[in-house]
């Protein structure tokens, strides 16, 4: 399945700081960074417990946010994009 | 139609800085932040078409990001999160 996830992370702190540098790298442990906060990750329901048990053990429940969408299939490479765009890993079209 | 919309403006100079808020505000106009530079829209394909033309004007197209992905009916409600919340302006369950 297809899943956009989103995030906020408090970063005033070192240790929000770091919470960041974590939670940016168990996405990327299973998608593509399409911009700074946001991935892009296709996976099963079996990763997504994982992936959301890491994520719950990394992040401060009062200061940081994580959301998660989930897209029918193809919706990565209907995504439209204004302005400069990250490497595709998808073969997402640039202008809508 | 249900769109996600995020963003990635840059931030280091003033310029920037000024294109962020406009940025915030023209998605405002129609839809609920969920995290900084996440917005949750419901709105027509002509509406799509003015704010899309509006973003253009705003954004730097070397230095800004904007990513627009259409979610079917019902997918902010079906949306999970993990940690603290915006008020939700839709009704989206908090924990999945």
């Amino acid at each position: 399945m297809e899943l956009l996830i989103t995030y906020d992370v408090e970063t005033t702190t070192p240790a929000g700081r770091r919470r960041l540098r974590h939670v940016a790298q168990a996405c990327e442990t299973y998608g593509v960074r399409v911009q700074k906060s946001v991935f892009e990750i296709v996976m099963s329901e079996a990763q997504l417990l994982l992936l959301r048990h890491r994520l719950l053990d990394i992040i401060h429940p009062r200061f940081d946010s994580i959301r998660v969408y989930r897209l029918p299939a193809g919706s990565f490479a209907n995504a439209a994009h204004l302005g400069h765009s990250p490497p595709a890993g998808h073969d997402t079209p640039l202008i809508f």
